[in-house]
């Protein structure tokens, strides 16, 4: 079975990066209750609230996010039987490019180079998509399964995951057809 | 329709770039008349044959490579009536992506982010793959048109095209179902 998973709030975590770019360069309190529904964004004081993009655009930014947690233990266990592809929105930010294939390349050393896909519109064929945007959702076939974000809390439609464990288990249980 | 384009030997020429870098540090003459069914790096001496892997692992290696000839309008053209990718193998090198990312940018600037993936396996979902490399054709569902590169000339199994000019005739006259 192919399994494609996305990196941004799946593998990684970019909320925990910005919030600390932001106290590096703002003496303000961040209100990070993290509301259901909202993006991060959302809870920065409006004068500043624009600079997330910098900080996204930034050489370095994606390389030492912190993982989510479970998620290598996971991944490898999810190789043993399955194809497993790394697939993310990294050419929306040039710099991205190279800082995500150097994570991967620390914390899952283990994914060759063949089954990473860095994209825009995830145009891909697969069984499985584990995934926290559901716009990646849309056109595609196979079974989705939305990995929990503060952002994508109050969606109801997609078979949710809150953690890497329910994600091995999901996955045990039902098997999606072949490709 | 979704028509998805490799880049080397399609849209970008890298064997002149490699016969380029062989000319810069080597004093020997290059048979390079690229016998059909040949790799280029089969017309090189023996002895420095194996430089071909280090000059594609240099940063900078796919930042100027020389366009295949009518690419950039052919592109323009389909993208007109066309959902056009741009599908490239560039994970197995990690240099070779903010190189291929900036040319496309200077070439091609009127490809989206949205539209460009950057991969190993071309695990993707299209209508239409113009490639010069049959094992992408493997898993691939839909149209294939094999574009002409000497390592491939010996292949038959694939609709094959010669140049843009052809790509474009094909296309105009055998739209693939829409997916």
């Amino acid at each position: 079975m192919r399994i494609a998973i996305d990196m941004d709030e799946v593998l990684a975590d970019p909320i925990s990066k910005f919030v600390s770019r932001y106290n590096q360069d703002y003496n303000v309190p961040l209100d990070l209750t993290m509301e259901p529904g909202y993006e991060f964004f959302h809870h920065i004081p409006e004068h500043i609230n624009h600079k997330w993009y910098d900080y996204i655009n930034e050489a370095g930014f994606f390389r030492d996010l912190p993982l989510i947690e479970g998620s290598v233990e996971a991944v490898k266990k999810l190789q043993e039987e399955h194809d497993v592809y790394i697939v993310s929105a990294a050419t929306e930010f040039r710099n991205s490019l190279v800082d995500k294939y150097d994570w991967l390349s620390e914390h899952f050393p283990f994914i060759s180079w063949k089954n990473i896909v860095f994209c825009g519109n995830k145009i891909i064929k697969a069984d499985v998509l584990i995934d926290d945007r559901i716009k990646n959702f849309v056109d595609f076939d196979g079974r989705k399964l939305l990995f929990t974000s503060p952002h994508n809390l109050l969606v109801t439609d997609y078979e949710r995951v809150d953690n890497w464990q329910q994600v091995l288990e999901k996955i045990q249980q039902q098997p999606a057809a072949k490709l």
